[in-house]
């Protein structure tokens, strides 16, 4: 068993042999490997290009004075500044390396001086606010980062420093920073979380470089060093087998800095750890985990806490593609994420990879396939299911979340789905509420919105019971729980369907999404279909939410306009945010049509009894315009069992410069509810031309095998395994 | 005097002499310009792709079964096919001709069968709102650029086609088309708007295939011959001196179709009428006024109604391009416009240009300079001011608007200005209240908001007195007046200067608008100064507006937020439509920091006693979601005098990608008024290094000689001209 295997390397003690007259640098880079790039880069165009790219940068800041200057707010003009003093000493450390010029080394020094003078001097920043405090910036996160960036370039100078330079360093800054670090915040060091692991591998590096093997240990097992915090328990926990990170795709984007950058320093100083190979090649895993969610343009989607931009150009991103590319038999489809990243690092890994990426015109940027990863440390907590199709920019992808919660930047958004069409997400998440080091705006960090808005339910695509949050939005009890998966089934590139269940978000709620990706050769675009099923003992409001950008073009049902005087849709868990800008009830089937970019889409729901309809806008209660202006549809029952049979139909063309518009109504004429219950699912969509298909998902536990009958209004049903579809014409 | 030119060329009664048995085609292609053509075809790249573009639609339309409807509603499909019937009628019939292959003359017959069948049975359409109708479409319009269209087509297989064929066509469609147009809607025939332009090019370009000068007279002279209608009348009075059109770029954009077509048709049938050097050459200069007014995208400014995103690749910029260059004498700079155009016109005006741009690798994108271009049709009818800095897409460029009303598409929007910075319009104009060809959205009309609100004054970034759109919004009312030219100075490349009036907007108001483009070395991006100038015997409530995109940063003064309960900001005017979302007060400068896109901006305006600030969004009353959801700013203050002096900064770098922000606050400190009367006035602006800018303007007659002393606080200002810039260090 894979467990197992792990399980002993950990308990293993590790030989430890770290001679103090190591040659230097050690953590990321070698003297060979210096020379090597040195040797190659003017025959490896992206070896040349990263390169000049980094010298250009470092020349510039050798004309300019150094600064290093009193610590102030996040986002203020001197955490910016420490922010790039960290980045300028790691690059002109790496430049000494590589060119030899006394120059590089000498800014590094220069700048550690001025550290030395400062550091001694400084006590817990006032800046922080309910964080963990550094001394030179207002969290330890950020004080962490420098020393993983500092080490490295103090262990680029190294040998090049005179012995008393090496000795005030340590004394004024390094010592005292990794006792702030492993003493006063010992829990934030401890931690099974993102700041953990760069604390962890903060210390651990400065410990290779400075020949104290005590700090690696403590950077591998934890203060205490007994396997309850550490670099290794971190491997063990905040993956999923399948490599999936609990706090999301932006997040692990973050994480993946230290968790790479540490494990090639302990593979290039205790081999014999076989940090790449630990728990059934977590790291590569990890890796791959992180970059299969993305978009086809490379953006991550924006899971829990996270900015709808982030895309894999990011800088750990960067080093973590040329590692596993080194590390890990050279995968070919590493070349094409390169390709998207424009660069490489300046290493051995990095090396490697632009040799075998020459010109690039052979290279193909990665079409990621549909997959599901399995979610929580044993796999066995919901996970994340992703369909793809189409190539290329043109790819379609649906995407669905019910795994853990992801702690504190988690959101409370089980069930919930993005959908992107057309290279943007058309059914997008809102993303994190920050903007991100823009000082003005609460100091760049993330805003009171972010917990009263973005994290609640309804900001989500998903369904609100009783206009409440998830688990009454308190992340101890989500973090408890997690969704279920169901089933998965992508093998059929025409119909692709993940279903998944999150039973323990509401008391007495049981729930159940089941989402087909569906390719038919009538329609120029694939299409969704979307079972929303819940169930419970007694009436619950059920808002089914489905937030959407662009133009509203038309809807079939009847709707009052709230457009002289506005409030807002509710009280609280973000609905306090919402303006009800009109609303609407109708017992018929329903259709809504949006205008987004050069494409129409159209939103069809099952006719429900009984049937209220909001369409509301981002922005109330919001005095500081921290929000964007977005808007949102939900669609509210009173029931106790109901599904929300949905499809959503991207169809058409508008460009408006070519004044031209075609088909701006949607080619499906109904969606129908033939019956459901704890044994089975079935619908009807109808197309106009007459197109119908019969869509039957099995509500019990999942099994391939299994024959299901079903009867609803005397029509028998009958098929075998998870779901069936079926087309006819009528 | 160029003006007695024109006259004398328009009294000489034009020799006639079409004889029956001329060559065809002979309207837009001659037969032996098609062999030319087909000879180049494999030797001019942007030919071929031009050729192939056209030839891969046709072939493509051949496979499908011909569609001639009933008619319908705007917007809907038989409308949309219609337009497409002409638009393949005409290409099949120039294919044709470049090919010689008989597919297409057949096409284009069978196509004109089925219009002979029908035209016949129809009456008015039903489907007309305030509209001459058509009888295909719902307007006449529509109909007339059918016409335009098929003539073309029809002379392309004139010859070609059975005399029995070329009698039913013209029994049955022709001949009562153009009784339809001239007899019944002679109003509409004889108006001098583009309506009429394409009703006589229509008629004209009809006359000239068919033989019947009868035609091309009142196509040339109106219904009545007598020059009170008609073609020559509307390149008399549609344009400025200048060349400028009194409705804008958007309608020219759409009017050079009409007047280039039949220019060059009468070129070819009438080489006697000089048209082409007719008024001084005012359809080369037409031209020119329309493209020179584009942003660096080849994007057309918005100003009244228009959409945002029409640009130079729109076929009648197109044609006019090829055929400026062709009969102009080949200005070099039409090359670069084909660059962003990607095509040419197959005749031998296309042939001609295709020939000089060989690859294109040579042609670089014309680079537009500062420019004022005149209005009204004798050029004393105020203008329209364009400020430019910078290059390539990286160009700055302030617009002013001062010229004529505009008439049926005009726009209450004297002294409105945009700033176009880092390739987006970051004051924007909203352009029209339209969802162009969107059926849902009314039949892809004008919506009812278009008058409520996008034509209204606080639509746009201009002053509007007691709450009141400019001239009560009445169109009769403002057609009668203008803006007036004050002075335009862009000599000094980094103090450009434009300076307008509009004294009869506001019944006892007299406004002056100032705006100055600066460049200065101590800053990255150029900046702009505000001077808006309102002077009245007694108090009014002026409201200086502001509209951005974009998110809210900052601002330096207290404010309210309306976010629990949200109305309309007023009742009429447009004001009905913008929610309240907050509002404050202040007596110091205000400072209003944006970000849009990777840029931030930010808005510093001088202390007014009793300043009110609201914060203002789109969407109040607009119960069919017709309007865009977008910000603004009022400035509002009760006053008789009162000077707006204000200035927009942009500033820093924002990328959340990367997640690096850059000085989000802007470098100027300070603006104030040092004083101001019917004299001149003086302001002072301050950047945080202590730089100081002294601005002072002339507030009379219009005179770069004149000396200028003036005395505000004790303290003396002379200047010799219409305006000064000082700069010096406090």
């Amino acid at each position: 068993m894979r467990k197992s295997v792990w399980i002993v390397l950990f308990l293993i003690p590790l030989a430890v042999s770290i001679s103090s007259a190591k040659e230097h640098p050690c953590l990321f880079i070698s003297k060979q490997g210096a020379q090597e790039i040195r040797l190659n880069l003017n025959r490896l165009p992206l070896l040349k290009q990263s390169f000049m790219r980094v010298k250009t940068k470092i020349d510039n800041a050798l004309h300019q004075p150094i600064e290093v200057p009193p610590p102030g707010e996040a986002g203020s003009y001197s955490h910016e500044r420490h922010k790039e003093n960290y980045r300028e000493m790691r690059a002109a450390g790496l430049l000494y390396q590589i060119t030899g010029q006394e120059k590089y080394a000498r800014f590094v020094r220069s700048m550690l001086l001025k550290y030395a003078e400062m550091y001694p001097q400084l006590g817990p920043s006032p800046y922080a606010h309910n964080q963990a405090p550094g001394k030179i910036f207002h969290q330890m996160l950020n004080e962490t980062v420098w020393l993983v960036n500092t080490a490295q370039a103090y262990d680029c100078i190294y040998d090049w420093l005179k012995p008393q330079d090496r000795r005030l360093f340590e004394k004024n800054i390094f010592r005292p920073m990794v006792r702030w670090f492993t003493e006063r915040n010992a829990k934030e060091f401890n931690r099974i979380h993102n700041h953990g692991t760069w604390s962890v591998a903060a210390v651990g590096m400065l410990g290779l470089v400075i020949g104290d093997d005590d700090l690696v240990q403590m950077a591998l097992y934890g203060t205490r060093k007994d396997g309850n915090g550490g670099f290794l328990k971190q491997l063990d926990e905040l993956f999923s087998p399948d490599g999936y990170y609990m706090e999301g795709p932006y997040y692990i984007r973050y994480a993946l800095r230290p968790f790479f950058l540490f494990a090639e320093a302990l593979q290039r100083n205790k081999p014999q750890l076989h940090i790449y190979a630990y728990r059934d090649s977590i790291l590569k895993k990890a890796y791959y985990a992180a970059i299969e969610t993305t978009f086809p343009d490379g953006v991550f989607p924006p899971i829990n806490d996270a900015s709808r931009t982030m895309n894999v150009q990011a800088v750990g991103v960067v080093i973590a593609n040329d590692m596993v590319y080194y590390r890990y038999g050279h995968p070919q489809d590493l070349l094409g994420v390169a390709k998207l990243q424009k660069r490489v690092i300046l290493n051995d890994c990095g090396l490697a990879l632009a040799r075998a990426y020459g010109n690039g015109n052979k290279v193909h940027i990665p079409q990621w396939k549909s997959i599901e990863f399995r979610d929580g440390s044993d796999g066995k907590r919901g996970g994340l299911g992703i369909l793809r199709t189409g190539s290329a920019a043109q790819q379609t992808m649906l995407l669905m979340k019910y795994g853990v919660h992801g702690k504190g930047h988690g959101h409370f958004d089980q069930l919930h789905f993005i959908f992107y069409n057309q290279g943007r997400s058309v059914i997008p998440d809102y993303g994190f509420a920050r903007w991100i080091n823009v000082e003005p705006k609460f100091g760049g960090r993330y805003l009171p919105e972010n917990k009263t808005y973005a994290k609640q339910t309804v900001a989500h695509n998903t369904v609100v019971v009783d206009e409440t949050s998830q688990n009454k939005a308190l992340q101890k009890e989500a973090d408890k729980v997690s969704g279920q998966r169901h089933f998965f089934d992508a093998s059929d590139p025409n119909v692709q369907v993940m279903s998944a269940r999150a039973d323990h978000c509401y008391p007495g709620v049981r729930m159940q999404r089941t989402m087909f990706l569906i390719n038919d050769p009538s329609l120029p675009y694939p299409f969704v279909v979307d079972l929303y099923r819940l169930v419970s003992s007694r009436k619950h409001t059920y808002d089914y939410v489905l937030h959407y950008l662009g133009q509203f073009v038309h809807v079939n049902w009847p709707y009052a306009a709230h457009d002289s005087l506005q409030s807002p849709l509710g009280r609280q868990y973000g609905y306090q945010h919402l303006w009800n800008e009109a609303e609407g009830s109708d017992n018929r089937p329903l259709r809504f049509t949006w205008l987004d970019g050069h494409r129409y889409y159209s939103f069809l729901t099952a006719a429900q009894n009984g049937a209220t309809v909001f369409f509301t806008r981002i922005g109330a209660h919001d005095p500081h315009f921290n929000l964007r202006s977005e808007p949102a549809l939900i669609f509210r029952v009173h029931k106790k069992d109901c599904l929300f049979a949905s499809l959503i139909e991207p169809h058409g063309y508008f460009n408006e410069a070519e004044e031209s518009s075609e088909d701006p109504y949607p080619s499906f004429r109904s969606v129908k509810v033939i019956g459901h219950n704890d044994r089975g699912s079935v619908i009807e969509i109808e197309n106009k031309t007459g197109k119908h298909w019969l869509l039957m998902v099995s509500n019990q536990k999942a099994d391939g095998h299994k024959k299901h009958e079903l009867q609803f209004g005397g029509r028998k049903f009958s098929w075998t395994g998870n779901y069936k579809v079926i087309t006819f014409n009528k």
